[in-house]
């Protein structure tokens, strides 16, 4: 198989390509499981955090491990938005997302308990990889709705041009 | 709101408690985002994990934080096992999961990457939460249907009886 090789700090990791158009292949950032490479991404990541942020947001799943380091060097708290509701949830404030890369609309859930959490807090949006930039932009919507007011948008990766400016760490090519 | 207290090493927090059904309460445990809690959980959890094992494996979402934790700890790697299919998975294996709790049938996603990972390998099943077991159970199919051992199966609370042996740190009670 096929690999592209991505380079963080002084740690480097060989991903698979994944070829979701015939001709089209796009390396595959997954790192649920790999301790060492959400450690490395978050060290990086922190330094694009603002210092007033009091909460960090991202939504499920292959993002928890990178905000929850990040939360961990920083000692701030995080919030994960789901993507399904879950039988627990009270009152939860929803928000649709439009992503090309999924093929059908995705809707992001946040339980009243984390919604009243959010209010008035500066958030610092966190994403391992932002490509149409569809999630990134229904986080933004739904933590306003909330209340808060994002102070930043960061993502270890870019794949292609997101609708929304991000930060990143790195470029992901189209191959 | 009423609340439960837990209390892990240390640490003490105040859980909100859900109400499924009238004049049934239960302990909300659900610590995404606190990376404090995480931490307490995991310390002691991987005491229990047994010397021998290759690889820890959970199921997505809430666990997640938590296994990461013992995988840093432990300096072992993890696999999370997903519950929606991902555009990008290839030959995954799949397990349904039956489970009271949820109401509905559940399915467990493995990309194939991850089935070849655990092929020979001891493995260690843990989850958050374990109340009819229904998860854990699909869980250690799963594995086994990869071609791995489980050696050990762990939760951080336990919450009536379920159907698997677990070892759990704590007992969550029906109020």
């Amino acid at each position: 198989m096929d690999t592209y090789p991505i380079t963080i700090g002084n740690l480097t990791r060989r991903v698979p390509l994944h070829e979701p158009f015939p001709g089209v292949r796009l390396p595959l950032i997954d790192f649920l499981g790999d301790v060492g490479l959400a450690k490395a991404l978050a060290e990086a990541l922190v330094k694009h955090v603002p210092a007033e942020t009091d909460v960090l947001v991202t939504a499920e799943t292959s993002s928890i491990p990178l905000v929850h380091e990040m939360a961990a060097l920083l000692g701030k708290p995080y919030v994960v938005v789901r993507k399904r509701r879950r039988p627990y949830m009270h009152d939860p404030l929803i928000q649709e997302v439009e992503s090309l890369t999924l093929g059908a609309n995705e809707v992001l859930w946040l339980d009243r308990r984390y919604v009243e959490r959010l209010l008035n807090q500066k958030a610092t949006l966190v994403i391992d990889v932002v490509a149409s930039g569809g999630t990134m932009h229904a986080l933004e919507r739904l933590v306003h709705r909330a209340g808060a007011e994002v102070v930043a948008r960061l993502a270890a990766f870019r794949q292609g041009t997101p609708k929304v400016e991000v930060v990143a760490l790195e470029e992901l090519p189209v191959l």
